[in-house]
């Protein structure tokens, strides 16, 4: 089965997140590629998820490699390396699908929502990859406290924003496959909503003891979304 | 009972959303004032929701009046009368609580997120009407559709913003009064995130002709959040 499923380079996969989400997709027997600035760091990461999910199919490069490697790029940094994570792997993301997991965060105060100077990250990542990289933005809202729990399901709807509707097919598919609702949430502009939704989840944690708030969309009937 | 709550003005009360929150509330006993432009259109709402709640308390008078009649002022206006809107109950509203509903809105494309300049309707609103008015963000999220059935539940959790802790604590209280979750959101500049998520909600119900799309935030243990 493994073999007909898209390869996915998790950049910045040595974070929680894009640990989170790789430890995900490997269990569903996605080839993943972990990829950090740090090479090394990136194979001791994959060879810690390969022991704890009992497989070989994850490996680590340097984030230019891992992005040239995979089928379907996942960028996963903190907003201070966005702008020279994607200038590193923009000439290998060309033609590509770009998930997009990055939340503006002034980390001065990081539960006060920071609006970037192009509104959004994902906007931001777009102008800067070109038109031939398809941008579509997922998993904000996700906690990485969740996703790295694997017997227990994930309370939290991914909203998916993108210009480009069968890139964002694509990418609810990813996440059906790893056991969440995907919900189309319109164009890639649309992300300044979901990217200013994570700091207001980190003040809800802080404020009420919650460990990893997270969101639900309302009003669908059962099963509607598909 | 009457009179110990609070009076309300709804700014912008023979509106949708206005309507239905003055509904709500004039339902549990509030004194509620609708402001609109015209003082003839405010006193035929009045009328009209006094009739169907078999109650006198609903008033109507022009905003700047209904406002300085009021102890609590509800804003909710389209963003293009916002500004001038503001202007004319600046003076009514200095010392009160303002809860501002409005959403900026593009109207040639309202299911894409537009950010105005100064980022939120309710930032502008707090810079607009100076220090003394405590501007709070809430019912951004609540569809106008769910406010106006009386015997139905409203499934959608509202996301309260602002600077001043206790003035939170009474929009909560507000809130809890109808029926509706109230959550502390933190800053008055987290109201980015939940203006911006209604274009994305309203894009979901096209998308998945839902009708009312809302949010809940997970993650609390069961009435946690209170």
């Amino acid at each position: 089965m493994e073999t007909t499923l898209p390869s996915l380079a998790i950049i910045g996969g040595t974070g929680k997140e894009g640990a989170g989400l790789a430890l995900r997709w490997a269990h569903k027997g996605y080839p993943v590629i972990i990829g950090s600035r740090d090479a090394e760091r990136a194979a001791q990461k994959a060879a810690e998820l390969n022991t704890q999910l009992g497989v070989q199919t994850v490996r680590g490069m340097a984030n230019a490699e891992a992005a040239a490697a995979a089928q379907i790029i996942v960028l996963s940094v903190p907003y201070t390396a966005h702008a020279e994570t994607i200038a590193a792997i923009k000439a290998a993301a060309q033609g590509k699908l770009l998930i997009d997991v990055t939340v503006p965060i002034n980390a001065a105060d990081y539960r006060t929502v920071y609006v970037p100077e192009g509104k959004s990250a994902c906007v931001e990542a777009q102008a800067m990859l070109g038109d031939s990289v398809k941008v579509v933005a997922a998993f904000q809202n996700v906690s990485a406290v969740h996703l790295k729990k694997l017997d227990h399901g994930v309370d939290c709807d991914v909203l998916v924003c993108g210009d480009d509707p069968d890139a964002k097919a694509q990418v609810i598919a990813l996440i059906e496959a790893i056991g969440m609702r995907g919900i189309d949430a319109g164009a890639l502009m649309n992300a300044v909503a979901v990217e200013a939704l994570t700091p207001v989840l980190l003040y809800i944690n802080g404020r009420y003891k919650v460990k990893g708030a997270g969101i639900r969309i309302t009003g669908f009937a059962s099963s509607d979304h598909a």
